[in-house]
């Protein structure tokens, strides 16, 4: 059961001119099921990225990275789930590249214009035959108001699908930024969703949109774990059409209202893909102020938020503080002065001076841990810096849901 | 239920001359259970330790690294089970210095000569009153054949006691090695056992006993994971009383007799503990070969070894054999390359050149997974370096005890 999510209302879920998606199912992994999904980008299309940081990437991770080099101009993406096309060596490129190849003949586009991507099972062979089958069906498909579809298409052991829009007005024109989203397990930062496709129709030079991806990713996605397992799969695109005929320029307010929006939409995808965990019952804002640096505060968050002590005890309820601390003392952060660190749970104020309070009472803090969204909330002290990462708890579900997850 | 781990033989575990242990109910945490133990070390014993690199450790931990500094010469030791002294602030520092003068009292030495160690819940105050009045119980029983009886009284969530015995000869006379040790979750390297305490009848000087220790720690203790969780309270100690009339020089054969006797009293306890890790249902043994450095080597492993992914599949014995490689592939290990890494799973050959061999056939790696010991070989063919960890596997069971625990 989710925490705290429910699934997109489709009526709010607005289309991108110049996107079309097509639907089909492609029998990647399982029968009777959606589960082959192409986008066309109108020409013109600008196109960012951000990729696993995992060197043991996919084959279409790869591919991807080589394409948006290339600047022939991204006109598609091609995505399948039921198959991550990881771990397959020279194979698995050869794999991606001839469904790559079938859908740019079907389309009538250049191979190089394509973006493919994959998720499911690492190491098994992609079902090249089968992919292809589907792709011309999925290109008669075509059509600007699939993106709900497509967030279900996506999905692998999500429970609920992940998509949002925002609009922004900017020179009187409305500009539109819409999302889907997949996640649900082994995901954590360096990138990480496990795969999030983002569209606006405003014009953005190729250059500024990767700058805005990159900015906002490390506050939203990067700011998330489940688990801690880096995937070898993560993508997150954003597309911008320009059909709006708005035009963005580096450091103006419009390009500030415009960067809100994306972030909006990032940040949203990022919490329902947390709040959709693997086995998660609670959604756990880790807030760490007063460090040193972002990224000292960063690695505390984090280090806290992969505790599997830490998670358990969220999962029970259970006001067994001392294991945050413990996590914090090893993190790594040199400056740490323990003796400063204060830590809150909601508005329970559970430790000053490194030390429990004296008139703290564990009852207080249990009753804020029985809420299905905890904040943790520790000063360092230290410091003027600080950093937020959003987490779910470690329930029996997780063991469970990836203990079967491929029977 | 500990994977094939039987009980200490009592009648194999080996008295110390030199060394005597009191034990008592002193109710630190619960009632009717043996859970102080005093050690006392006859005059001239050297003594070396290794204790957690968490900067949130606990106060006993604090006085411990004070008192070895001081070189007075240690005497005793004073071990409570239930409470660990740890995220107790200045407060805890007086309690653990009260528990300390009171035992240094009761046998004639100075404060100074006497370590403690707690473990247990983290953040609530020492119950000084109560172990006070049972140091003298503890002193008043103090005896050289209560090795096994400490074993049990320092556990925790353990299930089985551990200690175990070596004897080497030198120069015609017999050298012991014995040591206990406790563990069960929150256990991680850097340093980590929760708490273990070997001690001998060589005679050592102070400075070659801790080269001695430092060497062993690093393939022994500091290379078993169950949850990444480094505590507050690790600590490891190893005395040498000199009793046996043999002592020990620098760079002689029977250095290295002696020291390899350490090592596989230490390897035998820091196995123990995995092997009873909190859940456990497989021992897994992660040996990374032909890297770059041991360093990356052993960073490899313990990425796999940390994996909530890899160790959940361990536990259903299910070869989703991708997630192992995709560890590999968040290490962090600049040198890798993924298209040289060829992976065994016990006598299975699963993948090389960094994609899964044509003749591999998953019923035989399903075979292996189902025996409760596992060995994962990863050759990364970049160069001559190795290392290995041990760790379990992440069952239903983990979160149960970890949600439970203080309940």
């Amino acid at each position: 059961m989710p925490v705290k999510l429910a699934p997109p209302d489709a009526a709010k879920i607005l289309p991108i001119a110049g996107v079309k998606i097509g639907i089909t199912e492609a029998g990647v992994r399982k029968a009777n099921r959606r589960d082959l999904t192409v986008f066309s980008f109108a020409s013109g299309t600008t196109v960012a990225g951000v990729f696993t940081k995992n060197q043991y990437c996919a084959a279409p991770v790869l591919i991807c990275k080589q394409h948006l080099k290339n600047s022939a101009g991204i006109r598609a993406m091609l995505i399948n789930t039921g198959c991550a096309n990881a771990g397959t060596g020279d194979d698995g490129m050869v794999r991606a590249q001839a469904t790559v190849t079938t859908l740019a003949a079907s389309m009538g586009i250049k191979p190089e214009q394509v973006l493919p991507f994959s998720t499911g099972v690492i190491m098994e062979p992609l079902p090249v035959d089968r992919i292809n089958a589907g792709i011309p069906k999925c290109v008669s498909a075509l059509a600007e108001n699939e993106w709900t579809n497509a967030a279900h298409a996506i999905m692998t052991t999500d429970t609920i699908a992940k998509a949002c829009s925002r609009q922004v007005v900017i020179d009187g024109k409305t500009i539109t930024v819409t999302g889907i989203g997949k996640g649900a397990g082994m995901i954590h930062p360096n990138m990480a969703t496990m795969l999030s496709f983002v569209a606006t129709d405003a014009a953005v030079s190729q250059g500024l949109l990767q700058r805005v991806l990159d900015d906002v990713v490390m506050d939203t996605f990067n700011a998330i774990t489940i688990d801690g397992d880096t995937s070898t799969n993560d993508s997150l695109i954003l597309a911008a059409t320009g059909a709006s005929g708005v035009t963005l320029v580096d450091e103006t307010l419009n390009y500030a209202a415009f960067k809100q929006a994306v972030y909006e939409v990032c940040l949203e995808l990022a919490h329902a893909i947390v709040r959709d965990g693997e086995g998660a019952t609670k959604f756990i804002t880790i807030a760490v102020e007063n460090g040193p640096s972002r990224e000292a505060c960063h690695k505390i968050a984090k280090a806290i938020a992969h505790s599997p002590l830490v998670k358990t005890a969220m999962f029970a309820s259970d006001p067994n503080l001392g294991r945050i601390l413990a996590a914090m003392g090893y993190a790594g952060v040199a400056e740490l002065d323990v003796s400063k660190v204060s830590m809150h749970i909601g508005h329970v104020h559970v430790v000053e001076n490194g030390g429990r309070r004296a008139d703290y009472v564990e009852a207080d803090a249990s009753a804020v841990m029985k809420e299905p969204e905890i904040l943790i909330k520790l000063n360092l002290g230290i410091g003027n810096a600080k950093a937020t990462v959003w987490t779910c708890d470690f329930s029996y579900d997780y063991v469970k849901i990836n203990a079967d997850y491929r029977s």
